[in-house]
């Protein structure tokens, strides 16, 4: 099996400690390694033929530095001159390896989610690649544990499919609450994880058909069989780059192809989508409040807050359910049902010109 | 006229800004000069005989050093071993000052209050003084502007007295809500501000009179001629503070004395008492929000909050009437309304040892 993890996210929603060149999948987001360290660390017991790690040039160095520790020779990093979603990012990872074997199969996975269960996960990407060798384009899907606005969800057919194989009736953008509220108590809904399994040559050929332009583009490219020569390929991307317009895998192909099948998951997941996703999976104290020091926390009546990044005593006094994140130059102070506007900040700053902030 | 500034205070209410060594009256509260600084450059057009700062052991360094640039050799700094309210400061800087000119009028203030109109506050110290060499005890009352449970307060006999100087009826102690109200309704009393102005032979007899124990101790000190010379005092000063209990002029003195009179001032003041007094003294933006330094404030939908010490950039999304301090080493965070509880940080921080901090 291949693995593509997709690096090149922007991360503006944990500012202040994800900035342009540090994203959020380069973040010590749970302290120690960083989400995509973690992301990397995680598929390594499946010995996997080989790791690309697709990201965009401002991220390559940094992105680079933090794999040296993990590299066996089997992982490379692949540039992106621009952020063009998920589609190009895939198939152009798509076309690197079928140079190599064009029957592989590969697992395409996000570097910055956090994954609970990790034997669990490991196991059901086997069994989604035994799937997928059977010319299937799998999905895995996460069974909802709240009416999530902000998910796209993965329509399944419960009456057919076997061995936890299920064929998908339709993917539904981000819903209202209320059918969020239906998808979730109807039982065959699930949150789209982003997360896919399939041959090379499937995707490929699905991309042929949806994404012609996209198609001609990967197939002119003349990738060298070696991938450590992978930079001879910089002109020709950042040409095929100008030209193709952004698109995401899931509005591409995957909603409008054959043979897709969703998994449904249970290693517990989440995307951490921005600060208030941190409350639900770290461990807080009695009060609630979590921290990266504890011993520089000082609470007084204050409950259901987080810090990061404390390397200065933080005091919190009367406050309640506040985002406390300090990155050294900048300070953030938000509720947690509010930081998901964190962005509104990061447009803000580039306003005024605060490019050191960015 | 010699003046006696108050310079003490241990200012926890001002942390993590104000420190043990470095309490709020040797604080750059807004910006600029201390409040010391601010005290003393205050009454210097008044060209004062001389001035004495009365301050502890631990903040006498920083108190002389924030003094020196502005000495011109008319400023000595009184060292007190232990902290023990005003009635001892007072008798202590009174003792100095009647060694060289018993019959010289002094005026107390403290070092760590806010004065708006210092012109009118300079016209009210000269009134003062004409009314102390008439052997009165004057205090400034301050008309109050809100029905402060803070506070204590002096109800003046408007029947009598004149040229705004009016006889006092009697000192009250903090109040409730209820009375309060009551006392701002009633046209006749007054915020007993802390500063007083007196024939220094006149408070020493007082002291005498309802205080016989620090009058014989201080009777006791043999004061230096040469102010230069007050450190020979030391020890003499510390077996005199060992021995007497901590007493404020207020209940000592003054609401036990006759001839006590109170001069209604309206120079705008604020004892500046907690992080909550400054949005009413410093200017904020349009959203009321008040900062060091704006160019590095971003606000997205925050209103009436106070952001003090930013080095570095602060973002603040959705919140309100917050308060957000940053001392470099440390960070506080609690609502206005609770800012007068900041002291329950500095008892946890003790409790903790976290003495780093205090």
């Amino acid at each position: 099996m291949y693995i593509v993890i997709l690096a090149g996210g922007s991360g503006t929603r944990f500012w202040p400690l994800s900035r342009k060149r540090h994203p959020k999948q380069l973040m010590s987001v749970f302290g120690g390694r960083s989400m995509l360290q973690r992301t990397v660390e995680r598929v390594l017991p499946l010995n996997p033929d080989h790791i690309l790690v697709v990201t965009n040039s401002l991220q390559a160095e940094e992105t680079a530095r933090q794999l040296a520790s993990l590299d066996r020779g089997t992982i490379t990093v692949v540039e992106e001159p621009l952020a063009r979603n998920t589609a190009p990012a895939i198939g152009l990872a798509a076309a690197v390896i079928e140079r190599h074997d064009p029957t592989a199969v590969m697992a395409v996975l996000p570097a910055d989610h956090y994954i609970i269960d990790e034997e669990e996960f490991r196991a059901t990407l086997v069994r989604a690649g035994e799937a997928a060798s059977r010319w299937s384009l799998v999905t895995l899907g996460i069974r909802p544990t709240a009416p999530e606005t902000g998910y796209g969800y993965i329509e399944a057919d419960t009456s057919a499919g076997r061995e936890g194989v299920l064929p998908v009736r339709r993917f539904v953008e981000k819903p209202s609450r209320e059918r969020a509220l239906e998808f979730m108590d109807s039982g065959n809904f699930y949150w789209n994880s982003g997360m896919f399994v399939w041959r090379t040559d499937l995707i490929l050929d699905r991309i042929r058909t949806h994404l012609p332009h996209l198609w001609a583009g990967l197939s002119a490219l003349d990738v060298p069989v070696n991938l450590k020569h992978l930079s001879v390929l910089k002109e020709r991307v950042a040409d095929l780059y100008a030209r193709i317009e952004a698109q995401s895998i899931d509005y591409g192909v995957m909603e409008k192809a054959e043979g897709v099948v969703v998994i449904p998951s249970s290693f517990g997941w989440s995307d951490v989508g921005s600060w208030s996703a941190l409350p639900g999976l770290l461990e807080g104290d009695q009060e609630g409040n979590s921290v990266t020091d504890s011993s520089r926390l000082v609470t007084i009546d204050s409950r259901n807050c987080l810090v990061r990044g404390n390397d200065r005593l933080v005091a919190l006094l009367g406050v309640r359910d506040l985002i406390v994140v300090d990155s050294g130059d900048a300070l953030l102070v938000c509720p947690r049902e509010r930081a998901q506007e964190v962005r509104k900040v990061v447009d803000e700053l580039e306003r005024r010109g605060l490019t050191d902030y960015l």
